[in-house]
């Protein structure tokens, strides 16, 4: 951490910083410029895997001493996250998925598809689009039960009902499930349920929230907020690492720009930052991240040549019947003819595509 | 609601979109121009109070017919809030905070003043700050119990302790006391000690809190998320008061931008904007909108010319000393002197500050 | 054209703008709904290849319903753009570099690598450069003579020295060179020396420059702006196409957003939609958009994944000792490396990398 | 400048940094802690008013050293801006502005206001916004000459006869005259009608016009760029005073966000920042910041309480016929109703507003 102070600053308000310091414990190292001063705090920052607890460096010492007089700015130097950070976990996380017909993996060699629709609606839709999934090489499937709508007056999903049908499309198709969980109420319930729990863009720092899935067993999709920095994103994991659940999967999923033609813009360079600055295993949502159903199959394919680890699709049997986000939907058909390219350019950056392991 | 066809459409695809309008017994107008053909559907979007159903023109609707095969895009016409909206509610809504010793209003005649620490940390921090705000002439008493910490490793507020302590700081001013709620499980608890349910800006899309707090009796402090369009941020009322709820105050607290120099941008635009469009009171927070303490008052004074029905403000006893954003509180002093310069303020576009009145 | 009405609009506030569409010989077609009317008028917007007359229709029209009482909104229906638009002109422009070694085409089946370092230093740096670029493949070679820099006290570049070191090592190695021009009394030296002309993103409102490229005989490559709309660069690309210079190469070099680990985002969604939008080429800058040596790659192959026409990338041979942008070059090696996996992507998604011809 | 080394980073890198700082000359303090050392360098940056020259400390160095390996990130200690900063020229600067009924003053005890119309469309509509501009205590004429346009079909402006009615209308009215120049080729030309030189959003970073306007001997209006950081703008204007032009008039006209409802985001927290930071004069335009007439007065209101030392307004006898921008142009009357509710709120802030003398 490095406390530069102001052009104008005196003398006391340098010993005001010194002395604050010193009585946390730290040793600082004063540096006199021409125009300013500046001191130095070297160390690690906040007591990894002690949530809660106040030791004498932590993520409020930097807003102290901002607040101190003389002080311009603090810039920090370590990284607020520990446990999510490639510095001190070198080698991939990959996460397992158990599954009847052999584990999935995500974060190794092959690039895992996760298809299905945005929002469970029924039996024969959940059933043809798991299937179809299938059929193309998805090996995880996904589909909302619970579902974030803007409006009061919108859908918010089939709830248990939903969850249910899901258990049952598995059953039949040896897919694990990916749905969504708002609310740490229901953690226990779509754990149940789900084989990973999924935390969407609007959730992402819902606190209580994350505390609840990291005390789940579940691996846990962390799709990023909206406004989210990388960095934040990474804290965000940090939360559901420092209870204790060390799978989570990190989803890019587009954030908001002044862009209006696109729902969202997908931030591309996120994922190879996030591979280098995390251990933690990235995948792309291209249907949220476009909006727009003649983007998917693009984006979808310039996330697995920047080194995503897998993808979330939205598809639908009948997208311009579907509930919700039908316009961002591949058909069946589109999403067919999306496989086999997919694993062209997996194999031309040194990747497979997992397929589904028949049952 | 506007459907625009691509250019390319085919009559077919002009027939489906008609044919699923009708289905849903409306009437769409359909008009041929050189380019391309347009179809028009008129009427109102959703059930106003009747959350939750699939009536004829449902929020998904747009997505649906965005959907369908030949479309370029579908523009909405209606405003999809409604209890929000002061098309259809143009008198102002004054929100009454009941206190002993004369009920506050919010979104009347008087300019309203939230001010205290950004968290309790103790009896003393907590005392002093609430009388230096009753003093200056707050009215209404702010401080943080439950925190949202960007960090696992950060303070997250004393919790229950740090309710008790406002509702005795409430005894010992008279000033009713806001506060925020994270969670819904919390909601009952929160409610038993504050007079103001605080939505935080991490929280505004919650939609099970929102619900929650709909279905409570205490007025909420609804702040707009960091990266929420403002149609977006009246959604999330319209949650809200479709509960039953219809003491909602709306806090403008900052976005999301690029700049770098402050915390967040100020939407200033937003105040008189959202006034023009809902009825609901709108008050700033420009200790959270600036994140610098040497910018504080003047935003304040420009969000109080600019309209705002109120103010939040952090100010601390001892900022250099505060757990949290202390380089964003005021001092007492730059308080109890920001204090005469609203009133001139206020007065000069025809309000009065609403002082507490002493018990 | 849709002209939304508000609420409480009253009948001659409807007249008037009727009256004001029939005055400019349009046929407006008036609905009325339970909330509000609605005026539509469909039709071309703005006459087509001629520029700066007031026709009937014109892109203030909007303005000025606008600006009537009891107006809400106005809703284009129609593209502002027409000569860049794939609406009229369904087929792709294929933009030809005249060169001794054989025509370079952009746009079409070869993905096109230009490559050579972000600024003209001197002899060596730039013939190394030169030479490493074409054996990797790249068939154009890049380098700024005149550069934007954000303070005064930086480095502009060395001019038209810089240029003809630019004509010299085309002559060396056959690769035609492309390089920015700033201002419009440069735009007749710049194209004495350069094969295609590039407006940076400061430039692409810049529209007198754009107006003197387009008077220019060579081709444009047309950088889109930090914060500049899709629908503003396509407008920008029409101002050099309505000038008569139809040979336009769009170029995504990432957009500015909150996210502060990265220069600039990327936005990879660009680039299928503008293809789709327009028949106009499109190539993507990894360098500036990410500004960090370390991402370049990836996003390189990720913009090929995604149908990108061609790459522009910065590379040198000592980037720890450049003069600018060193941090976002790559190194030889890496482009060396980069290359075969780029042709096996573009191999991936059907296309090929066009090589350099030797001479 | 402080190097900050990446966690992995050797001892030949830390090496490498501190040998290149070495080589320019500067001393370079080196630390080392538990997970990583930093590299110090105290001193100025940039040869404060010697352009274009490569000194020791140069703008670029910050990027050289960010492409070394090892390194992680350069954090900058020193404000990049000299001429502009308020730590190096403390006292205000105020701009006179030469007038035949006494020079306006910009940057001092009054608040200056510059109002008429967005463009020059005639004599009559000229004049008779000039004389309501007068009339109502505006200091300043503003008029457009040369337009910026989006569209190359749209209206660009009367040109050297627009640049005539303004200076017959500063003859008749004897308001000293604001106006737009665009390109270098047209600053002498402008210059000779005009009073104020503005520079537009989209030209903040046109280096070749600051370098023409920065030679003039004409005041300076320099807009903030719809994307450009408060740093970036100071930079700008550092620019023209690098060129012996002190007389720069900041304006912050709204910058470019997400929201969607208001045509750009006032940044009104920019207001006393940028007082903080500069000794420069700041303005703010309402009507381009909102891009909504019924916003206009409220935002002006804001600004001035916010410290602004002026503003600058669109008015228009006939909005609803004006050829752009109309629908943020005040009319006549409520420009007329605005201006003594200005007074009272730049009253309570301790100003005046500073009337136009009559001649």
């Amino acid at each position: 951490m490095i406390v530069v102070m102001q052009t104008s600053a005196r003398e006391r308000n340098i010993e005001q910083v010194v002395a604050l310091l010193q009585e946390r414990g730290l040793t600082p190292h004063l540096s006199r410029g021409m125009e300013r001063a500046v001191i130095g705090v070297l160390g690690p920052v906040g007591p990894t895997g002690v949530p809660h607890a106040l030791p004498s460096i932590t993520p409020e010492l930097g807003e102290m001493l901002e607040a101190l007089e003389g002080v311009e700015a603090v810039l920090p130097v370590s990284k607020p996250y520990k446990l999510a950070s490639r510095e001190f976990h070198p080698e991939p996380t990959v996460v397992r998925i158990p599954s009847p017909a052999g584990d999935v993996l995500v974060g190794g060699e092959a690039v895992v598809i996760m298809a299905g629709p945005c929002t469970v609606e029924g039996e024969e839709q959940l059933l043809t689009a798991a299937r179809a999934a299938r059929a193309g090489g998805a090996a995880i499937l996904r589909g909302g039960a619970y579902k974030p709508s803007t409006s009061p007056y919108g859908f918010r999903g089939m709830g248990e009902d939903g969850l249910k049908l899901l258990a049952w499309a598995r059953a039949e198709t040896g897919l694990p499930v990916v749905t969504e969980v708002m609310t740490p109420a229901d953690v226990e319930l779509v754990s149940a349920y789900a084989d990973i729990l999924q935390i969407g863009a609007r959730n992402m720092q819902n606190y209580y929230l994350l505390d609840e899935v990291g005390n789940a067993r579940r691996p846990v999709l962390l799709k990023r907020g909206l406004a989210a920095t990388i960095e934040e994103w990474l804290l965000a994991a940090e939360y559901i690492l420092a209870r204790g659940n060390p799978n989570v999967i990190l989803c890019e999923r587009g954030i908001r720009t002044f862009e209006r033609l696109t729902r969202n813009t997908v931030d591309i360079n996120a994922v190879p930052l996030v591979k280098q600055l995390s251990h933690l295993p990235v995948i792309v949502d291209p249907s949220q991240g476009t909006g727009k159903r003649s983007l998917v199959s693009a984006v979808a394919l310039a996330a697995v040549a920047a080194g995503a680890d897998g993808l979330i699709v939205e598809i639908h049997p009948h997208p311009d019947a579907a509930l919700k986000d039908g316009a961002q939907s591949l058909t069946l058909e589109q999403y067919a003819t999306l496989m086999p390219r997919l694993r062209a350019v997996a194999a031309a950056v040194g990747r497979s595509v997992g397929d589904a392991v028949f049952v």
